[in-house]
């Protein structure tokens, strides 16, 4: 634009100027509200005086083809543009496939239930973010800005970056893990990793194993993949094994998905005989797992309970999936998948396709965070305090709803089952009129079941409102039931 | 774990602890390589002594059965886990989909030219992180976190960070775009806006049109949705519309996908005329555009060509996908996606399934960087730097290759074209034992052809190494014409 502007001699330029930005209007190579160039660029594309642009914009913006917002510069009026550029107007809905679609519909940020104002909302499981420790944070940035910034700023690799991964890595092998024959990618969270590896597997009638019930996302994510789903019951101690060799036995399964420390909802956390065997079970049948690790930081007593992977020793059927994201800070999405070197091989070149890598700084922040020593310190005090919330919580069940099963070792939630023949719906809508919301439990079911349940995500809620919130569920849930 | 530690009377507590840890590792319950529970710890767990705990370590380690490490505690013994925990060991290629293979067998970072220490790359189109400034980005990350910042730590929404979406919005409107029936998703940078887009149009039997040559990344990842592709070749000023109007009578498409603005490879920039021409076209045909805005803010001059989703006016066939990467900073993973309203609904849900939101801090500091007012200064500043390097660039190919046919009207990179039975490959070889490479042009053709082409990146290589790199360039070039 604006090379083919060949003034006339004897005619005053600006009026040349005025006709020629003009035309540009008419022909529609300038559109309504689109700025102009400055009068002092204008001069120089066009190789005449500066005076001559601007006697030329005056005399457009008098005659209404230009407009002057408030020191911007000037813009082409609405009303100067030719009649219509040239309008398509689609219906996109058909144009969408399946997958779009079910996205929208199992969307429950978008058909969920909502808290308004001054609700006492039990609904989420993440951290209070009232705990974070920001100083610890803005240190780390700041190191790391101080060490390499230009290159954190500039593009990173698909794999992550590597004083992160190396970090991981380390971290993973303390908790037992033999890294043997084994690599880790970086990814923009748990949801990303558990995603990638859902894509690498899926298959036309592909089929997944779970617990049931399980982590209403990773539900979604299995649906969105296509996979038919079988979930396998829960037993105090996580997930009925005898049901599970029986599923196994009726056919082939693509892989199978556990979550096997405080359990999402049920808050269960897997004994360690009960890993040993479940890792025999899948080892027999050759189905790979997929390790759900998104909570297992947040264990309130002392003790290590291996995960699966370790349970696995050098034997390379476990995916493990982990996040700091329930422990220190969502807002970083920063997560890893640590299995086989050649699987990783190609879970990196998916994620290189998607989004060429997790955000550097993200990844700079967590490292130099770790790195000073702050994980430790800021999980001491934030399990102190969930447990004491967890404790209190379980309190308030048991004042309010003495007739609720309560399952839950710890975490950030807590799950309740009335009788069988209760609806946890319904209780919603009455409570939800009383100012009070949790999730109803069905939505983590594989098969329409546990309108009897309901979580309770505690993180959030002030002790006084968890009481309070509670006393009106277990109100709403004795009028319901008698 | 821990929990079923009952102590006899009239025995020594220390050697009931011991046997029940060795109990536990030999149960397999406690792995190789495990953390114990520090002395504290287990005698909180177990009800007993530390004093106890102590000892039973201390002759625990005497046997063999635990190590310490200094000073982070004890630790589970190799030799002293069971034999082998499960194992299961998987061929994981044949589990894997045809899409992870084909990322895999895709992936240029993978498969594709590597530069030596010391060779004079042309590969990259990455900017040029030497011209980063930091103390900005340090100033937009402690302003915001100073407002917000446990807001920033936690999760965010899928649609993006809401200052940035505004700001957005507005950048988009100052481009001519008018906003009415549109909506903004931000996503984790270009590729993943173009990934959700082609996710959610793809099917069975789906096509796409773009332009011959084109990004080589989008090629890559509409074979990985499962497009048929047709491309249509280039004149200097954008697409052939003769040759896409043939191909839109022919069959009918998903979208079309199009960058009119300093195109990659060509470097050409679509006319004004041509971008009014090409939308009446596909708004004939019905036929939605997805447009590639990813190097649109690096014009050398002050002129504004408007996008194609601008020259679209109300129209909603144009999905506009933006990112700020080749102007600013690439390591913050930010890109947009600007189109029709009801279509950022289903994409939102898209991308709330797959990574929840773009990462906070990315979003935060961008959004506080362009607030701050930082991107005109800085980008009037890479423009005359890179301008100045495109022009030595250019000089350079004329001097040293005078018989190749050089397109590109400014961005970070030249396309060369060479006599049709020239072998851009065999020159890479060539020139690659002398230490330059490029990227051969083949990479960016829809149908094998454009063996004779090569595209040259120079925002990253010194003024000094783009003589020198061209002239070796020439030299070979001459060696095999001869």
């Amino acid at each position: 634009m604006y090379h083919d502007f060949e003034p006339v001699k004897n005619r005053p330029v600006y009026i040349q100027v005025m006709d020629y930005v003009k035309r540009l209007i008419t022909e529609g190579a300038l559109l309504a509200h689109q700025k102009l160039p400055s009068t002092r660029e204008l001069s120089t594309l066009l190789r005449v005086s500066r005076n001559s642009v601007i006697e030329a914009y005056t005399r457009l913006e008098e005659d209404g083809f230009l407009y002057v917002a408030n020191n911007q510069g000037s813009f082409v009026a609405a009303s100067s543009v030719p009649a219509e550029p040239p309008v398509c107007q689609l219906e996109w809905k058909p144009r969408l496939n399946e997958r779009a679609s079910l996205a929208e519909e199992l969307d429950l940020m978008k058909h969920g239930i909502r808290a308004g104002k001054g609700t006492i909302s039990f609904t989420s499981i993440a951290p209070d973010e009232k705990l974070f420790d920001l100083d610890p944070v803005k240190r780390a940035f700041l190191d790391r800005m101080a060490v390499e910034g230009n290159v954190l700023l500039n593009y990173g690799y698909a794999k992550g970056y590597k004083p992160l991964i190396d970090y991981l890595l380390q971290y993973m092998s303390h908790k037992g893990v033999d890294l043997h024959g084994k690599d880790l990618l970086v990814t923009s969270g748990f949801t990303e990793g558990l995603d990638i590896v859902l894509s690498a597997l899926s298959r036309s009638n592909g089929a997944i194993l779970c617990e049931n019930p399980t982590h209403n996302t990773a539900i979604k994510n299995f649906k969105l993949h296509g996979f038919a789903i079988t979930g396998i019951g829960m037993e105090p101690d996580g997930v009925h094994l005898g049901e599970l060799e029986r599923a196994l036995r009726e056919r082939t399964y693509d892989c199978a998905y556990f979550v096997p420390s405080y359990h999402n909802p049920t808050g269960i956390v897997m004994s360690p005989e009960k890993r040993m065997a479940l890792m025999r079970l899948m080892a027999r049948y050759q189905v790979p797992v997929i390790e759900d690790g998104f909570n297992e930081e947040l264990r309130y007593s002392g003790s290590h309970v291996a995960p699966l992977i370790a349970t696995a020793g050098r034997g390379n059927g476990v995916i493990y999936v982990g996040s700091f994201s329930k422990v220190l800070f969502p807002g970083l999405r920063v997560g890893w998948v640590l299995a086989d070197r050649e699987l990783i091989g190609y879970l990196e070149s998916l994620k290189r396709a998607r989004t060429i890598h997790t955000s550097t700084i993200d990844q700079a922040i967590l490292y130099q965070y770790l790195y000073n020593g702050n994980l430790d310190k800021y999980v001491r005090k934030a399990r102190a305090v969930y447990k004491r919330k967890y404790e209190w919580t379980l309190e308030c069940c048991r004042t309010y709803l003495p007739y609720a099963q309560v399952s839950g070792d710890g975490g950030l939630h807590l799950f309740l089952t009335f009788e069988e023949s209760f609806r946890t719906r319904e209780l919603l809508a009455a409570c939800s009129r009383k100012g009070v919301i949790f999730t109803p439990g069905d939505i983590f079911y594989t098969d329409g079941k546990g309108g009897n349940t309901l979580r309770l995500g505690f993180s959030r809620v002030s002790d006084e409102d968890i009481a309070k919130g509670i006393r009106i569920i277990g109100e709403q849930a004795e009028l319901l039931r008698s």
